[in-house]
């Protein structure tokens, strides 16, 4: 199989809104008069993002989501992707499911595969995804990261933590029920970016990230920009380790599931600020977007990050973020 | 040094254009009212597309080129880029030239880095550019590949096969003086993506590519999307190898010469057919852009691709073009 109908056999398809998809030399888009465009870029390698034999309908499905979850991030609508692929071998067996996990969530967000590049290489998967941003008063009304203001509450969604500790279990360090496993796994291995509450935030939220590299991490990065600190509360975030199920079920050590949930990555949740004064609006959000949300924490003046406990007394904070060159 | 060091010391740069460039989970960008934006993504990998040994500061260069090679075969105005990038190691000595090279090219066109992914791995470039595109009287002023017609003439800008000959030369199959040598190697690593001719052949060719893979190669496209075929004369492309220096100095075999000026790869120049009552329009527009061009065939009406040499008689075309899984 050639390049060309590599493409054209799994990846070429009709143009949906685009004014020119896959064929020429660019895509061409039209965006529609005074909205802005949000484009974010990742890149996932084998054997650092993801293990060499996974199912490649499930790492098609990735490697879209973690690039929506960005786009969810700033409130962003999904609108067109760019895919660029280095394969080792054109194998039609590795790429129809892989097409079709990729293919299954462009569709639900109707986002469209517009262009992008193949090449023979140790297996790496780049997609840029292209986002919708409507212009509100003269203001984007894109989420960043620097709008949190001290006495806003700190949210984050679903759930933290599954995805490193099916990881531990994939290594071989940690030993989960399989049911239990089966269920982080698909944490870790489809996540679902949360298009929908980002969009729902907008006007909402004052500030938001994506968890990729770990809620504290992640979290920090909100702090910097908005030059704030934060207070959060461990026992809140615990409970969002498999909903509450594996805390209780599995006998996990506490240490274990503070790193998972703290410090673990691979999330795909929103972590996100919002007035205290806008808690009814923060949650008619997350119940029009069907998106379950936990209030884990405030912003306040003091610079730094404050981990409590459920009794309010504080914690050590030793957890560094994910950094793929420390 | 750490990731978000590495972005800090080396890619992060004050935002120029863009709303708001790296540092939030997306870019965003406002688009002009009624543009077009074009989009085209290139991935490099060490091994295939260049020499793990390369020079970084050209490497830096090479891959936007060959980027804004793609946005000039559309004849779309630069606007920003985003780089993924996988490392084998966070190394200063690689990154530094590495960066400044790539800066270099984007400044000279006004093209700004707004945001991208750093990760270990083996050593991958993808970048995504966009592009603005007008549209004029309702119609999209893009170059396309689809728009070639029969009797119109057919153009190559610059040199041609210089960039397959220098990397012959490098793996030891042939052997050039090193004044020639170095010339030709600068065709190979420092490419000039042919951004100003694709903006004057706006609303003068009819169709356009640039030539990656090969220019019978890259030709084929044009003729399949337009459903024209071609006749080209040989004579005249073998003389764009060195500007015909390489040609009378360096007395390569005539089978040699040709394979690299019909299916070298690697030369990103544009090739482009306009009418032939487009000719004083044409010449205008290379030297309105200062580039060099050649015309070097017709297209016709009957499907398929005709070689001929200086004296019109028919040549065998045997020259496949570049495909990374063939």
């Amino acid at each position: 199989m050639g390049e060309f109908d590599l493409i054209a056999q799994f990846f070429q398809r009709p143009a949906g809104q685009a004014v020119l998809g896959i064929g020429d030399d660019c895509a061409l888009l039209q965006p529609a008069p005074g909205r802005q465009l949000a484009v974010s870029s990742d890149m996932l390698v084998a054997g650092r993002h993801f293990l060499p034999e996974v199912d490649p309908l499930t790492l098609g499905h990735k490697a879209l989501a973690v690039n929506l979850s960005d786009l969810a991030a700033c409130g962003a609508r999904p609108v067109a992707f760019t895919l660029a692929l280095a394969l080792p071998e054109a194998s039609a067996q590795w790429l129809e499911p892989f097409a079709r996990g990729l293919f299954a969530l462009a569709d639900a967000h109707q986002c469209e595969l517009i262009g992008g590049d193949t090449t023979r290489g140790p297996l790496n998967i780049c997609i840029t995804v292209l986002g919708d941003v409507p212009v509100v008063q003269g203001r984007s009304a894109a989420l960043l990261r620097s709008g949190a203001k001290a006495g806003d509450d700190l949210y984050v969604s679903g759930t933290l933590g599954d995805a490193r500790l099916a990881l531990h279990c994939l290594h071989g360090r940690e030993i989960l029920p399989s049911a239990q496993l089966a269920a982080a796994r698909v944490r870790l291995e489809t996540p679902t970016p949360r298009v929908a509450l980002g969009l729902a935030l907008r006007g909402v939220a004052s500030a938001a990230i994506d968890i990729s590299d770990g809620l504290l991490g992640d979290l920090r990065h909100i702090l910097r920009a908005s030059g704030v600190g934060a207070r959060l509360d461990t026992a809140r975030a615990l409970s969002l380790l498999g909903h509450g199920r594996n805390t209780a079920d599995a006998a996990l050590p506490q240490a274990t599931r503070l790193a998972c949930v703290l410090a673990g990555g691979d999330d795909y949740e929103l972590a996100f600020t919002a007035p205290a004064s806008a808690r009814t609006a923060v949650e008619a959000a997350a119940s029009r977007s069907d998106t379950a949300i936990t209030r884990i924490g405030r912003i306040e003046a003091e610079p730094g990050l404050r981990l409590v406990d459920g009794q309010g007394q504080a914690l050590p904070d030793s957890y560094a973020s994910f950094d793929h060159f420390a």
